[in-house]
C-alpha cells in the first residue's frame, strides 16, 4: 500500500486538520467516561467467570451498533496494540496485560469503548482542535446507549463508581492535547503548568504520565471527578486552556517581533532536516516536527499544511511503523524506516 | 549580478572542478616563489623610496605582460583585500599592513606576483586539484621572464635570499589544499598529521598559519627550503600527498562499508541544513559544506557537483559576501547574507 493510502486508511479523526485560532495549539479534544457494571468486581479482582460476563454484558448492549466493531485483545498482535495505543485508542495497560479484554470502536476511531482495562468500561471521544463540548455530547450518548442496557454501578453520594478512587464521581476526565512550542522555546513553559497544576488540573506528556513533553506536546486534563459537576469540570478545563493558548500565540507573537530571523532559521533547518534524514529517533523527530509545526502556523514555512504535524506524530510511532512496513523492526531499523516515512510524507 | 554571474567573474581558477580519484582529496597545488632584489633591502628595512623602486622596477619587467594586471594595495578597500586573501591570492599581511606595495595578476587568476609583501617579490601560481608540476613550471617561467630584466640577491652557497631565514635557499614553498572528511570521522587525522610533521613537512588551516582545521580542510606545505633541491622538495611533498590520499580513501571505503546508513544520513541532513538555513555561521558552513562534498565524491548524494564546494568555500567568507552584495555587513547580516547564497546556490 502507498504511504498515502495507509494514512488514508489508518490514522484516526482526530489528526484531521482543524483550522482556526484555537485549533493551531489544541491539537485534539477528548472525554472519558469510566463505568463499571453493578455486582461485577473491578476488573482487578476479577477472575476470567466475571471478565467474560462484563464482555458478554457489552456486547449485548451494543449489538444493534453497526457503526462499531469489537477488537478483542487477544485477537491483537503486539504491534497492532502499540499502534491502537499510539493513536490514543486504547492505554498503556491495554497493551501490556493479557486478560479478558477489548474495544468497540467506530469507523472514524472518534469514539471507542474500552472493556476491561482499569474499569469495566471506558467510552472515550476524540476529536481534532478544540471541541470538548462536542466530545462530551458524543460521550454522553454513548453512555446513555449503555445505561439502556446495563445497570452501571452507582451510589446517591459519591456518583459513578470506579475502580480507582480518583475517577469516582462524575467518571469524567476531559483533556486537551496541546502544542505549545513558544512557551518552549521562550522559557515560560514552567511558569505556566506550575499555574495550570494549581488550578486543579494535571499536565502530562503525550503517551499519558511518566512521558515527557516530547514534541512540546503535553496533555491537560481534570484530576478531581468528585464532587463537581460534569459542567464545572469542563468549564473549568476550557478556560485554563483558553488561557494557555493566549499564552501560546503571545510567545509566538515575541518571537515574530523580536526573534523572526532565528526562529525563520530554526523551522527552515528542521524542515530541511527531516526532509533529508536517513535515519532518526523518534524524540528528535518529534522536536523536528514541532518546530516545522511552529513554521506552518506562523507563515513562515509555506512547504507544508499543518495537518502533516498530527498524522506524523502518529505514523512515525514504533507500533505504526512495524504496521506500516508489516514486519518487526529493531531501534535501529526504526530509525531508518521512520526517516524513510518522513522523507516520503514531506514529498507528498 | 546575479550569483551564477558573480560566480563566473569572481572565482578563481582553482576553485574549478578537477575529476578523478586524486583530485577529490586534492583541492588545489600552489607553488610560491619568495625572491629579492639585489642592493635594495629587505621590505620591513626598506623606506618608501626602496619600497616604490622595488614597484617601478618589477613594473618595468611586467610592461609587455597583457595577461597581467596591477593592482596597487591601496587602490585596494578592505573588503577588496580581504576578499584577494579569501582567493589565496594576497596574505594577510597584505590585507592589514599599509605599505607601497601591491599584485600583478593575471585573467583567471592562477599566477599572480606580490610586491612588497615579506619579500620584495613572491611569484605564486595555484591550480586546481594535484597539480604540482605544472604549477611549478608556470611558476619557474614567471621567474624566468622577472630574472630577465631583475638582479636577484642570490648566493652561490644559500641560493635566493629571503626576508625570512626560513625561505632562504630555493626560495619555494610547494603546497596542496587537501580535504580530509574520511580520516577526521574515522578519528585518524591527528595520527597522519603527525606522520606528516616527522616528514619535514608543516600541517596548517585552510587560511594559513593558525588557522585552524575548518571544513576538514588542510594545507600541507615544506618546511625546509635550504639544502633541498627544488625537485627533491617537489617529489618530497608529491610522495606524502599520494599516501594521505590513500589513508583517506581507505578511510572513506570503510565508512562506506561500516557506516554506510550514517554517512549517507549525516551528508543528506547536511545538505537538507544548507539548503534551508536562514542564518549560518563560517564555521558550521564549512563543516556542513565539507559533508556534503564528502557525500557527493562517495555518490550518495546525487544533488549537486563536486565544484560547489570550492566555491562555496570562497563565496561564503566575510570578504567576499560584502564584495558581493556591495556593502558593508555586520557578522549578524553576514552569517543572514551567506544563508542566502548558499540556498540560492544549491537551488542552481
Amino acid at each position: 500500500m502507498s504511504l498515502m493510502g495507509f494514512i488514508d486508511k489508518n490514522l484516526s479523526f482526530w489528526t484531521q486538520e482543524k483550522k482556526g485560532r484555537e485549533n493551531e495549539v489544541v491539537l485534539s479534544s477528548r472525554i472519558r467516561l469510566a463505568r463499571n457494571i453493578d455486582l461485577i468486581p473491578f476488573p482487578f479482582l476479577a477472575d476470567n467467570n466475571d471478565q467474560a460476563k462484563v464482555v458478554e454484558l457489552v456486547k449485548g448492549a451494543m449489538k444493534n451498533q453497526k457503526e462499531f466493531s469489537y477488537l478483542s485483545r487477544n485477537s491483537l498482535n503486539l504491534e497492532d496494540r502499540q499502534a491502537l495505543m499510539e493513536k490514543h485508542l486504547i492505554s498503556m495497560q491495554l497493551v501490556k496485560e493479557n486478560k479478558n479484554s477489548g474495544l468497540w470502536i467506530n469507523a472514524d476511531e472518534s469514539a471507542s469503548i474500552m472493556v476491561n482495562e482499569e474499569d469495566h468500561i471506558r467510552i472515550q471521544v476524540l476529536l481534532p482542535g478544540f471541541n470538548l463540548e462536542n466530545a462530551r455530547g458524543k460521550a454522553n450518548d454513548l453512555d446513555d446507549l449503555l445505561e439502556q442496557k446495563l445497570d452501571y454501578g452507582f451510589n446517591e453520594k459519591k456518583g459513578y463508581l470506579t475502580s480507582c478512587p480518583t475517577n469516582v464521581g462524575t467518571g469524567l476526565r476531559a483533556s486537551v492535547m496541546v502544542h505549545l512550542p513558544g512557551l518552549v522555546i521562550t522559557k515560560q513553559i514552567n511558569k505556566v503548568l506550575t499555574a495550570v497544576s494549581q488550578l486543579g488540573l494535571a499536565v502530562r506528556g503525550i503517551y499519558g504520565e511518566g512521558s515527557d513533553a516530547a514534541g512540546n506536546i503535553l496533555q491537560i486534563s481534570n484530576q478531581v471527578t468528585l464532587g463537581q459537576k460534569e459542567e464545572e469540570i469542563i468549564d473549568n478545563i476550557k478556560r485554563v486552556t483558553k488561557q494557555i493558548i493566549d499564552h501560546e500565540h503571545n510567545a509566538r507573537q515575541w518571537l515574530l517581533n523580536e526573534k523572526k530571523i532565528e526562529v525563520k532559521d530554526k523551522v527552515h533547518r528542521a524542515y530541511g532536516v527531516l526532509s533529508n534524514a536517513y535515519t532518526i529517533s523518534s524524540k528528535e523527530a518529534l522536536e523536528l516536527l514541532s518546530q516545522v509545526k511552529l513554521g506552518i502556523d506562523l507563515q513562515l514555512l509555506d512547504k507544508e499544511r499543518a495537518q502533516i504535524f498530527k498524522e506524523l506524530i502518529v505514523l512515525i510511532r514504533p507500533g505504526y511503523l512495524q504496521k506500516l512496513y508489516g514486519q518487526k523492526l529493531d531501534e535501529k531499523q526504526r530509525d531508518i524506516k521512520r526517516a524513510e516515512v518522513i522523507r516520503e510524507r514531506l514529498k507528498n
